[in-house]
């Protein structure tokens, strides 16, 4: 790997992005076919918040935050940063201070494979954090990585310019260029879905709404009666 | 296994529910003697949530929910679904519609030993969930397993018709048999944990309330002084 | 190990604490040189305490909170209780009975390399608890511990005595003869950090305000456009 | 719990036991339905071991191995001791005197949720131990806990007398009742599984083999020719 | 994602494939630029394997091995199988019959980011895996992922062709486009190896064969004696 | 922490070295007292090494491995080199060359919480090593730690020259102090499980010859028979 900054990246369509940031990250990864989404153990910092934008790319080495601080200056406006670290890693590679200045640029938040400090004045920012841990280890700036470069972060693979949809479900990445796709199949999805909520919230069994009843009898589903009635 | 739906399951008693869930989770495990409770990884989606019901028990295949819907049918009102899983999966198995589907019904709340999604919804909905993780990972309905069956969750054998109590603290399962034997022993020892604690909050020691004085010294307990005031 | 309580131990100086506490767990880390502080596992049961007090230090046997009753006599006004144990272990082994003594006697909260329980309570009395797990696990008090010895816990020695600072971020340890002098350092970095942040707040970037742009060019990182731009 | 030691328990058909041990643990799993084993973290202390007996079980506490000693007793030839134990556990409950014990008995091995220890003798001694860690981590004998009653160990329901299947692949726990069946259908697929072996070492492919060309088109796969080629 | 299989993928030059099995895991990690290496959960069955081929790759699902069927069609002599799963999975996806399958293909070894079971017979057979785990938990063929499409397993980003190297060290991933590159720079390392590996067996220290002193100085390393000795 | 290297440690007594590298782990931490013993993620990277020698410490920084070059001119002969790491860390901070350095100086093994690699020549050379991870990820030589300084290893302190004991069964650390008198009990201690090994082998209980039963009794175990019989 020799380290590089890539810069002016192309950024996913911003009417996608807008589109798929109101649908959150389930909807986002049910119309990508189930794909796109980061493990499980990116949580965020604080609950509640809502984001989607393109993705400025970082490649960070363990316990050293260098790339995050060179990484600011290629954001702009409605951005995410995303991190990842060539190894298992969670040391708080950031706080209040980088926050204070990627809100400057207008970035919208953060998505790192790694730890995260500060996090009562980052709440109290509204500047959001997805991260792996919540951890004060502070970092040094020694080693070098890149920015703007395709990386794999919490298991998924993340190109620049690529639209990051985060809430409180977890984080979806959606490559850019299957962005306008996706927007249109989750918006079509989500009209579906007011649909079946009334009928459910009404009573209708899914059994039923969905026509499982034929398909698990022809699976071999048997119904018995509880046998210590007997 | 045979896959089945046992209908008509026996419920614990009502009134022992009752008492159960009053008590809260650390009471119950401790009156049954310390056993019943399901690993700590099972956590509340949000906090403050408190349920207590019979269980209808779901045994699902990981990356798979079609049981799930086959088990609304088989709820009532006052029930908590349980869900275990037949290897280990964080899969986002449950989420809103599934919920609107189980409060029609009207069960108290969801145990999986898996993934949950649409926090934030269950979270406004007032549906609270026990779950190993929060992932918004999507799941087929292809592979049958079973309802109503003896599960183990979390560590815990769960019989269909058994008490479930949630809250803060964990998850604790309550055989139907002992149901009505653990709320009295539960509600005698929460008569006397008040008078306890007045004592403690005047500064009463426990080492003098609880008579530990002597049994640690016959254990062998010493005291010294600082060394280093020497 | 012999089973043993120290009594009388020597407390940081009082001044040092006072500072410490205010400067809160990340600065106070960075000041020590990143050292002292617990893994990142240690979590807040609740978010927003912050506290800092000198440590009383309990050695505990899995599953068995005898020993935490024991040192509940040798706390005093503003201390902070660490709990390690001898083993890995998530047993609840603290509730709101212990806390109510332990508030009762001024104690500012719990460090426990274990579990904890009675959460709700404990959010609503406001004893603030930093553990490796919640879980409504109950123990016995059954084989000896030792107080006031050096404990390791979650990953830092920690002497009696010595400074213990626990907010959102996680846990610190600061060793008492080094309190004032860390206390010191903490205070200027704290006064440089405004500064800091109102620069970056007002668009200027940390590459320029840390002067890296030479030292990154040193190392060889270099700047390319965006190749598919070509 | 009340502490109890179950005397007389009934075992497994011992025909049944045979067979059983002769398949080893995937083909027995397979020929339950796919349920029955133990989670992927039980491991053999060293490889090569293969063993299948009836269970005598144990529900131990954390940290302590008293009821391991109470149980040696309960035990016959051909058994398989389980212990299973309260909480997460990774304690080294057992060691080369246990073994020496249970070898005088004629038991063949042992299925741990905790932890081992004295490796090197137990594989000079030929008794092999399924554990989640080895451990030298010492033990007390101070807490009561239950022999011979149906025991939680690494996710699955252990009764006593049921048939324990281990080898390097895991651990699989057959009902007593079910036992002659398994063995039954084990040895169907076990006969089959020969003649697919030769047919896949000549080159047959699976995908015809097992007729899955059909299914897989319905199911929507597609063929498609390395786009770079193009 | 549309499941699809990617027929006649463009595999890596050999002649670099024969040199990078040559130098092993650790060597052509630290010639990519100390990237393309797996977590180090990925664990060999059986110690002692080395193996490199280029990738045909599969997207599976959770407890699903219908893909690695279809992938076995595919793969060609020398040729290594690269597994990823759309969700954590530890199940025994591969067994004994695949193995057997591969093995008439001339696959070399397989590369699972799940379970792998019958994990003696693997070794008799001398088909070497990495896996996540060993697990007997049997898997369906019932839902649709993809082969020879760029996956994620383990952290890595592996594109069909690919180089991968494995031994007792772990996997690494080398693009195809990059594989003469990194083969020829890991050769001039090892050749540097013997003689470094030389000077330090007669004595000489790292510290002045690598010329470190005086950046340790520059740094601010200080060198004191035994304070306990004064 | 003013990085430092301290010369001329003070080694414990070698003929209690000599007496605790023959009693083994599991009867050294015994004799200790229950205490001393690093946690069980600590392994071999291969099976039957056993060692003891008095321990030079590092503490390392995350990927960075500049200090154990360092710390290789601080060992001599009979020593064994003890790494601990600011933060967590899997990375294969060692490898061949430094074991060449190491074993031309007649240290015994490596005891490390983070990764090792090449561990195949290791263990032809015959240089064992403790680790929680087997990586190739390569580290950097950046930033400076210690030597020689009291450092937590794996929930152990270890201080130089205290006594390092590793076998199969993990690593126990004896203070320099105590090595005398921990030997000296553990002798007794190995003398007394010879006679005891003679009487369980020939079927005499633990419960008797323990003296247990009484004991069981007064805690309040019951005897019952096989419910089902009835």
């Amino acid at each position: 790997m020799k380290p590089v900054v890539v810069r002016n990246i192309t950024r996913a369509d911003a009417d996608a992005v807008g589109v798929l940031g109101g649908l959150g990250v389930s909807t986002v990864h049910e119309s990508m076919g189930r794909v796109g989404l980061m493990k499980p153990y990116m949580r965020p910092i604080y609950s509640g918040a809502e984001i989607a934008g393109p993705a400025v790319t970082v490649l960070a080495q363990p316990g050293d935050n260098w790339m995050i601080h060179v990484a600011v200056e290629q954001c702009q406006k409605g951005d995410v940063l995303v991190v990842g670290c060539t190894t298992d890693n969670t040391d708080g590679m950031f706080g209040d201070l980088l926050a204070t200045s990627l809100k400057a640029r207008g970035v919208l938040g953060l998505i790192i494979e790694a730890g995260c400090r500060d996090v009562k004045t980052l709440k109290e920012m509204g500047f959001p954090v997805w991260s792996r841990a919540i951890s004060a280890k502070g970092t040094v700036k020694a080693t070098l990585g890149s920015v703007n470069i395709p990386v794999v972060c919490a298991g998924v693979l993340v190109n620049p310019g690529d639209v990051v949809v985060a809430d409180d479900d977890g984080v979806c990445v959606v490559p850019a260029k299957e962005a306008a796709d996706v927007a249109q199949k989750g918006s079509k999805r989500n009209a579906e879905e007011g649909d079946k909520r009334a009928k459910l919230a009404s009573g209708v069994l899914g059994l039923d709404m969905y026509h499982m009843r034929e398909p698990l009898a022809r699976a071999g589903l048997t119904y018995i009666d509880n046998p210590e009635d007997a």
